[in-house]
């Protein structure tokens, strides 16, 4: 057993800490760029919550609220560019996934030279400014890892951003943000904290600290999210979801995700669809693609999915957790076909090439590694 | 809910990766103090071990071995002095606790003015010397979180230095090194690791990560103290204990312990009885004066050690954890009675007195907060 934990951010979680997040900020730096969505930020008033928490401290601000959701690398260079003109010394990502994404990206655009793609590509890095995450759904777990994922506007790769340096100093997990969230982008951010959760946990990159923590993850997102969907505005559910999301967030940086991440990424980046309902859309596939190679974890996710395991075989639990996951995506509306989408066959292999020449990492961390014609099946079947 | 997690060390598992620590240490300074016991760090070999890794990557070091059990104020103060005449830039701790929690007050002291006690009752230090620590036991934990405990050589009072500096950059947990470690001392510095789980888990500074951690480590050391303890050179055992003993390390580092430590430290501090025995030796009059203030954590405590609790009412899977424990205890040859150090009762007003006055933080935070009467009723029923 051989493993390395590192997440040098200072997680801080509970109800209304938004609105200290300049008792935080103020120890790092004096100018803020805000990075958030398009007009959510707005609408919902975190923004208006930050920014008077930074100025009670005496920090001085910007806002960057240009990104997308699948934000493009060229989004992040603009801000970066602003940044740099302004001379701030800290990024405060403000949203979801997105938000965060890019704000990383930008911290680290501000310092570095060049094209954000050939860092993606693997190229080092050297500095990056401070970074500050608040996170308004539970969600991506960016909040908790040094990844951030970027769509190439030409190439349509949906990539990620990993360098040493763009974990958070400080996030804030604050639920009574997530009050607000639409019932079906809590579904969709949901099942994407499960998903992160399943597939670091039964990935060929697993290790002990991972299994901790994602089956915790699972259980408290079988146990709320169906809550979180019906009765959004019950902190108690948000609460359990916004940590299960942190908790998943932290097993994928010390894992990463697998098939079902390297199949849904080019639905995002190709058809746009938003990323928890291009995961739930291919995620039967690959559950019966892969459990009778590692039927002893995926037995684990059905029980931790709240399935009744005494009695059964071990191929019969694992079995069992094809089943859970159906009964928990039906429960909020999730779509578990492509075709949803308007997907139809004819696209199955552009799709297929791009999983299985761009996304290769995630695939090949699969218990069972796909061969390029079994890609395709898994997408055929989940038409 | 409200918390925080904040635990910034790399942490590097695996057999055989002490060999590698001067790939580390290369990125953090170029001449180390490395710190140890009195003669075993020399007559294991380890001290070799790291001296040639560091060689190998042409770091300059020297060593300071003075470090007794149970480790002592000025005995930091030497190190630092040492630190300082030399100049060097990183601090290695390579031992049990008492090696990493001497290295951590040594590289606090080579940077701050003035006496470790001062900073100890509070007063606020600045920067630290980078510290990288080894550790060759499982264990105290220290390796992953920022405690160092001191006895004060006059008042004998055992207690905490916590400088939010004071966390190692790199922290390498091998369990080859283990693999010597005599079973006295497996069986004292794996329950002392049982104990840290436990009490961070049933304490009232519990918090949700702690918990998915602390039980975690409970059921590692269930199922693999007692195999460490017969059959302690095979790797297995140690690597799980080794394990065990980091998450549990995390879990005071998240939530402290309670009133186990708090009764125990009296016991070191005054009468010298090693770490581990001396709360062995309190455990079960704690447990019984506990476990109706919190049964569903003891009930979860009882189940984490293997204990069958289906079918029992909460109460009745809370007394079983006391049982569980007397098992886990009489297997690995533990005393459970303070009399076995040659206390009697004419010593029990000056433990209680110094438990009470001393380590008031640690029995507050227990389930169950005792008076000083309630303090000597413990102490009397350990007799
Ligand atoms: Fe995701
Ligand atoms: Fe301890």
């Amino acid at each position: 057993m051989n493993f390395e934990f590192f997440m040098p951010t200072r997680l801080v979680f509970g109800p209304g800490k938004v609105k200290e997040v300049g008792t935080y900020v103020k120890f790092i730096g004096k100018k803020a760029l805000i990075v958030t969505g398009r007009s959510s930020a707005k609408k919902t008033g975190h923004l208006d919550m930050v920014t008077k928490s930074l100025e009670q401290e005496g920090i001085k601000w910007l806002a960057f609220d240009e990104v997308e959701p699948n934000p493009f690398t060229t989004t992040v260079e603009r801000g970066a560019n602003l940044a740099r003109e302004n001379h701030v010394d800290v990024v405060i990502g403000l949203g979801g996934g997105s938000a965060m994404d890019t704000a990383k990206g930008i911290a680290f655009m501000a310092l570095n030279e060049g094209h954000v793609a050939d860092y993606i590509a693997g190229k080092q890095g050297g500095d990056v400014l401070p970074i500050v995450l608040i996170t308004t759904t539970a969600g991506t777990g960016s909040e908790a890892n040094n990844y951030a994922v970027f769509t190439n506007p030409e190439t349509k790769v949906k990539k990620s951003l990993k360098s040493p340096k763009t974990y958070a100093r400080v996030s804030i997990i604050d639920p009574e943000l997530m009050l607000t969230v639409p019932k079906k982008v809590t579904a969709s951010t949901g099942i994407d904290v499960f998903f992160h959760a399943m597939e670091a946990y039964v990935g060929r990159r697993s290790q002990p600290f991972t299994d901790a923590l994602a089956l915790e993850a699972i259980r408290l997102v079988a146990e709320s999210l169906k809550g979180a969907y019906e009765h959004g505005e019950d902190i108690q559910y948000r609460e359990r979801m916004a940590w299960a999301n942190t908790l998943a967030g932290v097993a994928i940086n010390l894992s990463g995700t697998c098939g079902i991440h390297g199949m849904g990424h080019p639905l995002s980046g190709i058809y746009d669809v938003p990323h928890g309902e291009s995961l739930a859309a291919v995620s039967l596939a690959f559950m019966r693609f892969n459990i009778f190679e590692a039927p002893g974890k995926f037995a684990k996710v059905a029980e931790a999915l709240g399935v009744d395991v005494r009695g059964l075989t071990l191929s019969e639990a694992a079995e069992k957790s094809i089943e859970a996951l159906r009964d928990l995506m039906d429960r909020v509306g999730l779509p578990k076909k492509i075709s949803a989408f308007g997907i139809t066959e004819k696209d199955i292999d552009t799709l297929a090439e791009h999983a299985y020449t761009k996304m290769t990492h995630n695939l090949e961390a699969s218990p069972r590694v796909p061969t390029m014609d079994d890609v395709k099946r898994m997408y055929m079947e989940s038409l």
